[in-house]
C-alpha cells in the first residue's frame, strides 16, 4: 500500500470527520478550529491512551482502539453532566505502521464520535516509537456536576457496570483459544467498546450533588470523590453484588476470580459514581451504599465495615 | 528523592497552577475543568511534542521542553488572532524520569503560561516509554482569522523571524565546545525559548485577510496558506533578505550553511505568515512578497521566478 503524505492524510481526515454540526464554524485543517460562541459555561478534558499502558495490540485492533479511546475522554464530559460540543485528537504514530491500520483506528474515532454527537474537529500527528491517542473533549452545561457535592445523608448511586472491562481485558489475556470462550463474550465486548453514559450524566447534573466517572475503578474513584466532597462513602456489599451483571458472574466464574474483586478494583468500564437525595434517584441508578460523615471509602458487610483500598495509580504502573 | 504518587502530583500541579484568571471556574483536580461561557467564537486547538523528533534531552532540558511545547501550541492561537482563555496538558512520562525533571518540565509550562496569560487548568498524566507533551489550547476571538482569504493583489507579510530557531538547532547539533559559541547564542536561545506571537496576531485579526503560524517552515506553511486561499505567493528574495535577523546571518556564517535556506526551510520559530492589503499593513509586518493569481509559492530573484520547494511531512520524518 502506498505512503500517505501528512497532507494527504488531513485531506482524508477532513472528509471522514465533516461535520455539518451546528455550532462547529470551522473543522479540520487550519490552524485551529472555531466553535460558536455558547451562552452556557464549557467544560473541558484531556485522556491519553498509550500502547502497551492501556492497550496492546496483539488482543485489540486499532478500530477498537480509536473507539475506545474516544469514549473514555467523553466519560469525563459524562461525569460533569455536559452536553459534548467537539473533540480534538492527538496522534504519536511509530514509523511502521500500516496506513489501513491507521485508517482503521480513525474509523473507530468516528463511530465513537457518531454514538457520542461529538464531532472530531481539529487534531495533530506526529512521529514517536510508540502509539498513543490524545483526545481532547469540550462540552457545555448549565450547571455541571463536580466530584466536591456529597453530604452525609445522601444516597450513593451507580449508573452502569462495573468490572465487566476488567473481567474481559483478563479473559483477553488468556490463550486465544479460552479467550473466545462465550462465557466472556459480553465481558470483553465491555473491555473493547466501552460507552460513556452522557445522557445519564446530563440527567444527573439535575439531580445529583457530585458525580465521577469510574475509569480507575469503584474503590480508586469512589477515594477521588470522598476526598473532593470531604465525606465518607460507605458502600453496601450486598448492594453492589445484586447491581452486579450476570455476565460479570460468569465471566469471573470461568476465569476463578472474584467477581466483587473485579467490581471494586477494575476500571475502565467508565460507569458513573454520583451521590443525591434518595428521593431523587434516577430508576436507572443502583443505590448501592451511602453517604456519612468522616473519611474514606467503607465496604459495609452487613455486621461490620471494613476499608476498601484503593489507589491505582498511574504513575507506579510501568 | 522520593517518588511521587499521581495524586500527590496532581495536588502539586494544582498548586502551581493555581489560577484566579476570570473566566476559570474549576481548574486542575476534577473530571474536567469549567470555563465561563464567552460571547465570542472559541478556537481550540492541540499539538505534541515528541523526545527524539522534537526534541532531545541530551541538548535541552526539560523546563525548555515544557516552555516551547507551551508556546508552540499557543502560536496556533496567534495565527488565528485569538485571546488565549486556557489551556491542558497530556504528558506521557517513562518510568525512570525523576521528579525533579517532572517538576522542571511543569516550571517550564509554568513559565509560558504566564507569559501567554493563559492559565493551564487540567491535563493527564500517563506512563509510556518515551516523553511527550501534548498541549490542548482555547481561545476566543471575534473574527478569527483563517488561512483561506488571501486574495490577487494583496502583501504578504513576516511577523517576527525566520530561521534562527533552525540554526540555534543546528548549532546545539555541534560538538558542545563549539554549540556554545557566541555566534549562537541568539539563536539557541531562539530555538529553545520561542514565543508565540499572540499579540501581533490579534491585531492582525483587524488587518489582515489570512494567516498561518510558521512552524514547518516559510515555504511549508505558504504553500498551505497559497492553497487554503486558492492563491499564489511570491516572495521576493531581496525582501525577505532584508528582513532577516542579524543574529541567523552571523550563526549561518559560523556555521557555513545559507541563511536563506534556514529561513525557508526551517521551523519552529512561530512567526506568522499574512496577506493583507498594503495600506494596512502593520509597521512590525514586513511586507516579503505579494499574492497573485494561480497556486503555488515562487521565489523572485530580481529577474525571474523560481518555485520553492517546500514539503516538510511529519510523517516522513521518522
Amino acid at each position: 500500500m502506498a505512503k500517505r503524505t501528512e497532507r494527504q492524510w488531513v485531506e482524508r481526515l477532513r472528509e471522514r470527520f465533516a461535520s455539518t454540526a451546528e455550532g462547529i464554524a470551522l473543522g479540520i485543517g487550519d490552524d485551529a478550529a472555531i466553535l460558536a460562541a455558547c451562552a452556557q459555561p464549557w467544560v473541558v478534558s484531556v485522556d491519553a491512551s498509550v500502547e502497551g499502558v492501556h492497550f496492546e495490540r496483539r488482543f485489540v485492533g486499532l478500530r477498537d482502539v480509536g473507539y475506545r479511546s474516544f469514549q473514555a475522554a467523553a466519560s469525563d464530559l459524562a461525569a460533569m453532566g455536559a452536553e459534548p460540543v467537539a473533540a480534538l485528537s492527538a496522534l504519536i504514530l511509530p514509523a511502521g505502521l500500516p496506513p489501513a491500520e491507521l485508517d482503521e483506528l480513525t474509523l473507530g474515532q468516528r463511530d465513537a464520535s457518531l454514538e457520542c454527537r461529538c464531532p472530531l474537529v481539529g487534531g495533530n500527528i506526529a512521529r514517536g516509537k510508540e502509539l498513543s491517542v490524545t483526545t481532547t473533549v469540550l462540552g457545555s452545561v448549565q450547571r455541571p456536576l463536580s466530584r466536591a457535592g456529597a453530604r452525609p445523608g445522601q444516597q450513593l448511586w451507580l449508573v452502569g457496570r462495573v468490572g465487566l472491562a476488567a473481567a474481559g481485558l483478563a479473559a483477553l489475556r488468556l490463550p486465544r483459544a479460552r479467550a473466545e470462550a462465550s462465557a466472556f463474550a459480553r465481558c470483553v465486548q465491555a473491555w473493547r467498546r466501552p460507552r460513556a453514559l452522557l445522557e445519564q450524566g446530563r440527567e444527573l447534573a439535575r439531580v445529583a450533588t457530585a458525580a465521577i466517572d469510574i475509569s480507575d475503578g469503584l474503590a480508586t474513584d469512589a477515594q477521588q470523590l470522598a476526598r473532593a466532597s470531604g465525606v465518607r462513602l460507605v458502600v453496601s456489599r450486598t448492594r453492589l453484588l445484586a447491581a452486579l451483571d450476570p455476565a460479570l458472574l460468569a465471566g469471573s466464574r470461568a476465569l476463578r476470580r472474584s467477581a466483587l474483586r473485579f467490581a471494586l478494583h477494575g476500571g475502565e468500564d467508565y460507569a458513573l459514581l454520583a451521590t443525591g437525595p434518595s428521593a431523587l434517584r434516577p430508576p436507572w441508578a443502583q443505590a448501592i451504599g451511602w453517604v456519612t460523615s468522616g473519611q474514606g471509602v467503607l465496604l459495609e458487610l452487613g455486621g461490620g465495615t471494613v476499608p476498601i483500598a484503593g489507589g491505582y495509580d498511574h504513575l507506579a504502573r510501568s
